[in-house]
């Protein structure tokens, strides 16, 4: 199991179908959990393709509600039952989402072998909405022409880690492996003291992600995503479409670098590409003269953030 | 425009997905004139990756209401929507539909450039559903877990065909056309009599299409797809998996072919295929060992019927 912070891109087109990009939907990897980010119609399908097993996906966030961020959602809890999950799943997003899914679960996934827990998110506010021993995740409002919230998922301080060597040398009892790793030193039953940082190693650097899609331009989510290590930001348009994104509360590829720019991001990888392009070389390359370090979401690449 | 019947395949897989089948759905096409059967999820998706093009597609048939035979209408909808549709949408299916998908139509597709009509079917009886100008399409009441119906395509008869060298020859005004076409002989301002036979050429045979998905054996059925020109019948499972077919409801590729066998049909195509097959060779042999003119349905195939 990685302890990399991993991310698989399942489909990043917008809600106009094109042969080379499905609709959003993403996993983020964290030591063998998985998030589920945004869940395109043909999500389940995507995952096939791509050989992507969630069997550690317990928690889906929902961006916003416009079915190309969550038509996939009904397909997925119903393959998912027919496959004889039994862990509960929790979908985190607009409160209405309920009222729209259960009418069709309750149609259509009956005798189901596992629990759907919608846990309503406001997207107005930056709050932490979800935590677990090794990870936070926080709303973060986005402007679009529909509510609408990205996610800022935070690793938790790390631990270090201890020296296998040292701790059989010692034959340090298991119980006192907690509080070593916790920052104790360790008395031998001689009485001799062991500093610290005889027994452990620095832990790992704790890592950040940004999912920001959809949005027109904000200066306002800078605060929240400032020095993430990666930032998805969505870049539906070039420059030159400028005024269609304006129009349709999207943002362009000079957009989403001058975002990454500002709040000194490490890196940025850009998607949820508007379906008049064939190619997406071009939006890399103007993004790029302001942010360099930006790269293309394809459907079923991975990263490592 | 071709003046054969067509049937394109969409997807032709069962509920889970694989590689290579996605959930069913087709396009029947009369001169020009599109009929949808089924929609699961990804249909919107498999239409651009097959390059196919729904622009006469006003009325759209469900079979029943199962997540992979119509997950896919709500995309779809929404995607017409986007595209500036403006031509009424009629969808034939079980009464229930409209409450399922109204909330989220409602919600999802604000500012809907077109009608949806709901057209509601009763799968227990065999009756006429739909008729234009030339094509009838009658329910076929099926055996399965839940409500469920196939549809019987039937063309209308053919009007012959005019003679355009003898028409020119005659002078023969646009208003008596209709009535050569309908038999009537043509009398010259003369008065002379050029005979019916003389400026008409044969109409076409009329086709027959029948679509029987999903079902278990059944020969309640045989009486109303008697002879057609081509059966879709579904055969989800091999024969060695007869038990698995029976608990669901579904047919085995014996049963697909006995089907077709019985009824006289002149083409039997089978799909819907369990996931539990990497390939479809073994089951087409075993139908055309019953069978012989058996063809696999394979997404996005196009069969002339």
């Amino acid at each position: 199991m990685s302890e990399k912070l991993q991310l698989h891109i399942i489909g990043c087109g917008s809600a106009r179908p094109t042969k080379q990009s499905n609709q959003t939907s993403q996993i983020l990897t964290q030591r063998g959990k998985q998030y589920m980010i945004d869940c395109g119609e043909g999500t389940q399908f995507q995952l096939r393709r791509q050989n992507m097993h969630i069997n550690r996906m317990n928690h889906i966030f929902i961006s916003h509600l416009h079915g190309d961020h969550f038509f996939g959602l009904i397909g997925l809890i119903s393959t998912l039952g027919m496959l004889g999950r039994t862990a509960e799943l929790c979908i985190h997003a607009m409160p209405e989402i309920e009222k729209l899914l259960n009418e069709m679960i309750k149609f259509c996934c009956q005798g189901m072998t596992y629990e759907i827990r919608f846990c309503p998110i406001n997207p107005y506010k930056h709050e932490l909405i979800y935590e677990d021993r090794t990870m936070e995740v926080y709303t973060i409002p986005l402007k679009h022409r529909v509510p609408c919230c990205g996610f800022l998922f935070k690793e938790k301080e790390n631990q270090p880690h201890l020296i296998k060597d040292m701790i059989d040398f010692y034959k340090i009892p298991i119980a006192e492996l907690a509080k070593i790793k916790n920052g104790a030193d360790y008395i031998t039953p001689d009485g001799e003291i062991v500093a610290n940082n005889r027994l452990t190693t620095p832990a790992d650097p704790i890592k950040s992600y940004a999912y920001c899609s959809d949005t027109a331009y904000s200066e306002k989510i800078i605060p929240i995503i400032e020095g993430v290590d990666c930032l998805y930001h969505e870049a539906t348009f070039m420059k030159a479409d400028e005024p269609r994104a304006r129009l349709t509360c999207h943002s362009t590829t000079e957009h989403a670098a001058t975002i990454a720019k500002l709040a000194q991001v490490k890196q940025l990888i850009i998607g949820h590409y508007s379906a008049r392009y064939d190619e997406y070389e071009s939006l890399l390359n103007e993004a790029k003269a302001i942010f360099p370090n930006t790269l293309l979401a394809i459907d079923g690449k991975d990263f490592e953030i």
